[in-house]
């Protein structure tokens, strides 16, 4: 198993050199105090927290997994003390809200922090993570006496909160979607149904779970505008915060899968349970997405969190393994080189580093415009910053969970034959990261909600202001010019396009589907090229003003070169599959795909 | 877990309708006998097999996986009992040498069997792979005597083989090998050292294990050319053929793995085993290679069967699943389409269909090319099949494994949720898969073989008449004539690209190992193209015919279309990456990858 070393130098670079965060938190409402050595502090007690609680554990939860037994659920030896001492350490605080006892802190802080937790510990960091969105969701559409229950018990970390959307039948047609609320006289509802595939639906970690349940109540128009959302606790809750009785809310198994065996995938039967509705009624799709939005966010950055652990993980194999000879030879003593000299190694583990780091980037940004979207000074930033953050998610979550895919999948190849053997840890993060380009909406989707949503919806006007900010960049970008150049014609690519998109599509139902995957890949591949021209840009300034790190700063420069010239390349690619239409798709009848 | 159903009449398409091999078998020594009707009822039987006996024990020994106690080992329930079926009815004969207990049938047959025993059952099918190559390396190598003492009792099924190369300190590199070989007066020769990596190095399965060894004898030259190839039984045979004591071989654990969970992978300690030499001494890398080849031709058979299997899932879940509205409307009186109906579904499909049908036609090509390079009528014969052979082989490894991996990873994504949990068996097959890019040379090694000994030794001369028949078939292609002319394009992108590389490599050294993992991508694409405009061909002329199977033909023009239109493209992509040069991968040192 490789040791995780928490990146803090890079996450340093992103959070003062690129983005400047703490010039940033000035501008936020509240977080003005924050500056940038307690910034450094935290990111410190993080790394260790990653490094030396969460990171050990990682096998461990793969090889023990979840275990059920009559509606209850173990979870592997460790995760349990290590979310106790999470909470207790005040992480789980962090960037809530102060009125419920959160820290306050900004959110791209806690951002940086998560990453971490997802890089040294997938499975387990899902407990928090979920717990973190059903707080933000139940801060956001609770009533007032809602909140006052559920947000602290949830703010200590006392208890954990889940998402309940899919069913048997339904996943990404939530429209389809059975589980039945019917209203009391109390104004709570009884909540019946059975959803599946519930990360953390039951558990021995903490006290109480607060399930987040989307449901029909009884009357309610069909599909998606008949669904609302309600908070349906595993534990009922007393007029005085203790606990009560058990809630009609059972677990009915839970799921053998390919990976991130420690976190519990539960069918989770709801009995009659009570339920508290939260935002208004038949609103629940627009509610839930408080929580969806969050969760995208997180499931890009377990991308890239992945994309960083296999990195090092083939990173130090490759410096070790001797194994022919390079060119130039760098152990001409020994009778072969550390395969770091192999070209073609180079080339999986430069793949790597430009996704581990270029997502860091653009996770980063995206946290920076939530913190603007929450803390805002004015109505004009928060709704910039709405704008921006619906845009760049669904590349973030669908763009980084395939770089986490593919980073994964070098990383084995790296180690050869010993990537395919259990204890080195690497076929654990491609067996890991496989869900991410899945759950909270397949990568099919995300494209969709790209295109449809997010950049025909407002016929461009927001990915215009975004292009247009990547041109003028480019433009005023002396060093490297060559590279500017290059991310230059992708930038007017991805205009033509999506010029092209628009208006092709009116004549052709299918070509929105057909494309929507590529415009995504494509998507991403440019975003990232721009993240990398500005890494490299502050490079080139910190080697010309004689800054010592050079080993880091060439290391950006050359990062850049690698990805200009060796990934962004595939965005041409994708921009031909999309322009080949979509009849070589739709042309074939069903039955002749075959048997 | 998806029931398997074995393509027979796909298989039929390609022996019949594109390579005849019927008529093939006529121009081989000693194989006229084998007509169309007797080709078809083996077919049949062995479509038996692998659907009945082999595929559902597919899972079993996923989850059983094998056990290692005390130096013995346990396979999976069912998979002796299945293998001793297997020898009984004759498969392990099929194409073996009549002299020792063989049919003598065609190599050929037994690929097109081959396919359904890896599509079935990957970790079962390798212990009949691997016995296989040990008899064709044992009869192509040994003496008359260790063929009559080794042959029968393989070629039976009651004893099986292993290839033992890796070490722990050389995978890729074998000339640092150090097992020794120490030579007795009885001509045997005492084998002493460890190996790892074994597959069904230890199992109780057959009575005995033939062990191919590479080793040193004591004094011979350093590097690869100081190394011989020995055969070491497990068991010592007595001189009237029957088992004696136990050999100085043991294993000494088994490894957990990703995938092939019913494959026992052994390390494997010799100490001072009796070994006798197979072929010349310090020509074992040559002996071995016999083994080799046979073992990459099996693992491109692998990766294609896998393409396969998870097509066969995806597609029946695709036409199951009903999800969203398509455009047009399937299902008109549901609430939602059949996913089958949705674009990037189509996308996923058609990518899968692509491979394993194309990758069918270019292993059964192989398979032909196998058969004339072992019974061809004459020398020119056997040599020009040799040549065209070792161009193929590294294509065919290389390409179909990363298109398996891919084709499994769609597997899982189109199954959403589900694909990530154990029970429908997609995951296993993107596990069993991965190693495949893995062993009997990594597909960086595929690549460099491919470059260097395969295309720039004989300065192009054997690609250029893989790339003049291509033309040629562009040239005289009617129908379909847009996809004969999109082929040819890529053909002559192919010509050029490595007239290029012939030159630019001379003044840069690490040209070919910057461009050959992407040299051996552009090349599985155009080769693949060519078999798929070959199937068009053959369909177009069906359809005009009025062939009443009109789905099958229709399936097979579109998947052609599908091929050159959304999958011939990534050529373009990679031929820019080759063109990039080295230095984006060379120029970054060692020390500013990262920590």
């Amino acid at each position: 198993m490789p040791a995780y070393q928490a990146p803090v130098r890079d996450l340093r670079f992103v959070i003062h050199e690129l983005l400047d965060l703490p010039g940033h938190y000035q501008q936020l409402q509240g977080c003005e105090a924050v500056d940038g050595d307690t910034l450094n502090a935290i990111l410190e007690e993080g790394a260790r927290f990653a490094e030396e609680v969460l990171a050990p554990l990682n096998r461990v939860g793969d090889e023990h997994g979840c275990h059920w037994q009559d509606g209850k659920v173990t979870t592997p030896p460790g995760f349990a003390a290590a979310y106790h001492q999470f909470a207790e350490n005040g992480w789980a605080a962090l960037e809530k809200p102060a009125a419920f006892g959160g820290q306050g802190l900004p959110g791209s802080l806690a951002s940086a922090i998560n990453e971490m937790l997802f890089s040294a510990n997938h499975a387990w960091a899902m407990y928090a993570s979920l717990s973190s969105g059903a707080v933000s969701t139940i801060d956001a559409h609770g009533t007032d006496d809602l909140r006052a229950c559920f947000l602290p018990p949830l703010i200590e970390g006392r208890w954990s909160g889940t998402m309940c959307l899919t069913e048997a039948h339904c996943g990404s047609d939530l429209g389809l979607l059975r589980t039945r609320a019917v209203p009391e006289a109390d104004g709570s509802y009884r909540i019946s149904g059975s959803k599946i595939f519930i990360s953390a639906g039951e558990h021995d970690i903490t006290e109480n779970i607060v399930h987040l349940v989307l449901a029909r109540i009884e009357g309610a128009p069909a599909g998606v505008k008949g669904i609302s959302l309600f908070a349906v606790p595993k534990v009922m809750v007393n007029a005085d915060g203790s606990l009560g009785e058990r809630n009609g809310v059972s677990c009915g198994s839970i799921e053998h899968k390919m990976g991130i065996h420690g976190n519990a995938t539960c069918v989770m039967n709801f009995d009659g349970a009570t339920g508290y509705l939260l935002g208004e009624a038949n609103r629940g799709m627009s509610a839930m997405f408080t929580f969806i939005n969050e969760s995208r966010l997180a499931v890009a950055q377990q991308g890239q969190g992945h994309c960083e652990a296999s990195f090092q993980g083939a990173l130090r194999y490759a410096r070790e393994r001797v194994q022919m000879r390079a060119e130039p030879r760098l152990k001409p003593e020994q009778p072969a080189d550390p395969i770091i000299g192999h070209a073609d190694v180079r080339r999986m583990l430069l793949t790597q580093k430009a996704y581990a780091e270029g997502g860091r980037m653009l996770n980063l940004a995206c946290a920076q415009l939530v913190d603007q979207l929450h803390h805002g000074a004015t109505e004009t930033t928060k709704n910039a910053a709405a704008r921006r953050l619906a845009l760049l998610t669904p590349i973030a979550k669908g763009f980084l969970t395939e770089a986490g895919i593919e980073a994964a999948q070098l990383g084995v190849q790296v180690f050869g034959g010993h990537g395919f053997i259990r204890e080195w840890g690497m076929e654990q993060i491609s067996r890991d990261v496989r869900i991410t380009a899945i759950y909270e909406g397949t990568n099919s989707i995300q494209g969709i909600d790209l295109l449809t949503r997010k950049v025909l919806a407002d016929d461009g006007a927001e990915l215009n202001a975004l292009l247009d900010e990547m041109d003028s960049f480019c433009a005023d970008c002396k060093a490297p010019r060559e590279l500017a150049q290059q991310l230059a014609r992708q930038v007017a690519t991805w205009r033509e396009l999506t010029g092209w998109l628009k208006v092709a599509q009116k004549d052709d139902a299918n070509l929105i589907g057909a494309g929507a995957f590529d415009y995504l890949m494509l998507a991403g591949y440019t975003l990232l090229g721009y993240y990398w021209l500005r890494a490299a840009a502050i490079a080139e300034g910190e080697l010309a003003a004689g800054n010592s790190d050079v080993d880091f700063y060439i290391g950006k420069r050359e990062t850049a070169r690698f990805f200009m010239q060796r990934l962004l390349p595939r965005a041409n690619q994708h921009r031909a599959l999309i322009e080949s239409g979509s009849a070589n798709l739709m042309d074939i009848p069903d039955s002749a795909f075959g048997r």
